[in-house]
């Protein structure tokens, strides 16, 4: 299948697959789609090994990476780390969340715990959205050959794109509405990514069906990926009758084996229902999809306080999330409950565990077979 | 195009049109698609009247009735018609619509308003849902020749398939997640139409990208009609691919020439965007998407009470909406800020108003230009 996307890019199937795992990332990319690599989280450090690493094992193949990249960072509006800034977060919070975690009964950290940075997700990354951390990641991602570059929040980040450019490196933005579509066109990207309210994570409130077909007739020429309830062949297919030259994926790999979540994580997700997913403030200062659990059910209790803006809630439930997901890995039930991860409502078709090349694979047959049953279905005479 | 639905219902395309409208519904079902009327606000004495002239306007094409038949009603537990019941509207609730409608300077209805009973949409309905109305017009459906009997709402109504059964009219159900598809399925339906969370009027969370495959997935050979996010023929072609046989629109009725709303809300409802609706219980005291307004705003401020539970919150609101419409349509500003409609996340594509019947080309066409699109898309060496 060849689009605008599979041109751009150098790939054989028109599907990105977003994870925070460089072994999702190569599994993504051997399988003929384009791994896309969320690369936040890493020191510039350690993104040069993962990224050398990565291309070690790809042999030539294309591959992407993820960073956020909000546009104050760029146009130097903040340019202090920011564990050199006074905290935002009211005593008030911190004794909330306290709270929670003791009638939970969860333990600190004991002092043999040394957190592997890479190995759990955090979507507000709050110490690498400094300018001085982001542009060291970007200046790793041009030494190195990515096929793409995305920028999943704020506003048009013109330096990035003309940094981009010089390096050859094509720029896909991730957008919520037609609004912020317009924003990014003007800033100049060369691929939109559209995601629907279905989808994990940081999200808007128009759904896939809606949003891709209206950023695709602003785009022109364009190209638009679909992201948003897309985890099977039959929902990619629907992705490319709406308009879209391919999609883009991340809730799916969580489903994956090379993904690194926790057991509890990955149970908890291959059993809850697309009804089981909730949109939240609590976690990152910014709506975001994520798996219900009992600490959106505390957050949602009379006399909560609201959620702190991006990135002070981060800042508040960091080393909450560390406590729960040490004790929930170590088997405490109650840390069980409170778990969550962020999740689009396609977490309800998980089955169970596959390889990620696997995902590829079905996802690519289904979509295709399903696009010659549609042939059939439109030639005169019906099936 | 011939699809399991096109050949459950027999008409030309897996279309399938929503309106109050009886106008709209002969236009749909002339162009080939599937006219469905909403009946529940009609008197049986007024759908006898609509019945036949929509049959007498369609020459033998077929049309189908969709009725708001909760389970209760049908199993005698409510066999009052509400009229008869003590009220339960709290006082507070009644002084806090009565403020608002004070602070917007919406004056009372005057005696000589004659308010058109069928003119005007009211999801409630309150009272063509107790036993006697609905029995009765169920009698009057199955007195004609419908090709098709929809419940919108609640578990299945077992009485009715029965009825229908033995009338020989295929049954559907409009379902908002796997569970209650599975319960219809139960139940014997003939139909299912998986209404994504996208769609206007009462709905679920799940979007039509997740939902409906997954309805598909349980439905095994029971037909199932995508709806919610579907007003073009890119948006139909995507429900195809997501398995459904077809799809079922309401929304993009509202953009028809015949649809009766009045020109100050298909005014609003054009210049909307895709972000402008949002669900809300302030209504009918049931989730139902519709359009941003200040109605919605009053609602939501500190202070402002709860919605009721259906029926009464419609009990308590319904007259307060008779007075908007009335002052919004004698052009009266502050009215018109008021004004609200059961709409989908689709309104932000409307243009302007068309004919129904040239909707319907337009999608067909549509749909099909991009299934021959994608079958292109599928053979080896791409498009």
């Amino acid at each position: 299948m060849r689009t605008p996307f599979t041109d751009l890019v150098g790939v054989v199937h028109p599907l990105a697959g977003f994870n925070r795992s460089p072994a999702v990332v190569v599994a993504v990319s051997r399988a003929g789609a384009l791994g896309v690599l969320g690369a936040t989280m890493y020191t510039p450090e350690q993104l040069d090994a993962q990224l050398t690493w990565i291309e070690d094992q790809l042999g030539g193949r294309p591959y992407g990476v993820d960073l956020l990249v909000p546009a104050p960072t760029l146009t130097g509006e903040r340019v202090q780390p920011l564990e050199s800034e006074p905290s935002k977060v009211p005593p008030a919070h911190r004794a909330f969340v306290e709270d929670v975690l003791d009638r939970f009964g969860i333990p600190p950290l004991g002092d043999d715990v040394v957190l592997d940075r890479t190995g759990r997700i955090d979507l507000s990354l709050e110490t690498n959205t400094d300018a001085a951390t982001v542009n060291e990641l970007l200046e790793v991602v041009f030494a190195h050959r990515s096929a793409l570059v995305a920028s999943a929040l704020g506003t048009p980040p013109l330096e990035m794109i003309d940094r981009a450019r010089r390096a050859g490196v094509p720029v896909a933005a991730l957008v919520g509405t037609a609004e912020h579509a317009r924003r990014q066109l003007a800033a100049g990207v060369d691929l939109l990514v559209a995601q629907g309210t279905e989808g994990g994570g940081h999200t808007g409130t128009v759904a896939t069906m809606v949003l891709t077909p209206e950023v695709v007739e602003l785009a022109g020429s364009v190209p638009v990926l679909a992201a948003g309830g897309i985890a099977t062949g039959r929902q990619m297919a629907a992705a490319l009758a709406l308009g879209a030259a391919g999609a883009w994926t991340g809730s799916v790999w969580l489903s994956s084996f090379e993904d690194p979540a926790s057991p509890v994580i990955k149970d908890k997700l291959i059993s809850a229902r697309s009804t089981d997913t909730t949109i939240s403030r609590t976690r990152t200062g910014k709506p975001a999809r994520q798996l219900r659990s009992a600490w959106l059910d505390e957050w949602g209790r009379p006399g909560a306080p609201s959620p702190l803006p991006m990135p002070w809630q981060s800042v508040l439930v960091r080393e909450a999330w560390e406590r729960i997901d040490v004790a929930a890995e170590a088997g405490d039930e109650r840390a069980r409950e409170l778990e969550s991860f962020f999740v689009g409502q396609v977490v309800g078709t998980f089955k169970g565990l596959r390889p990620a090349g696997e995902i590829v694979h079905d996802m690519v047959a289904e979509c295709e077979h399903r696009l010659n049953e549609l042939a059939r279905l439109a030639r005169p005479g019906g099936p």
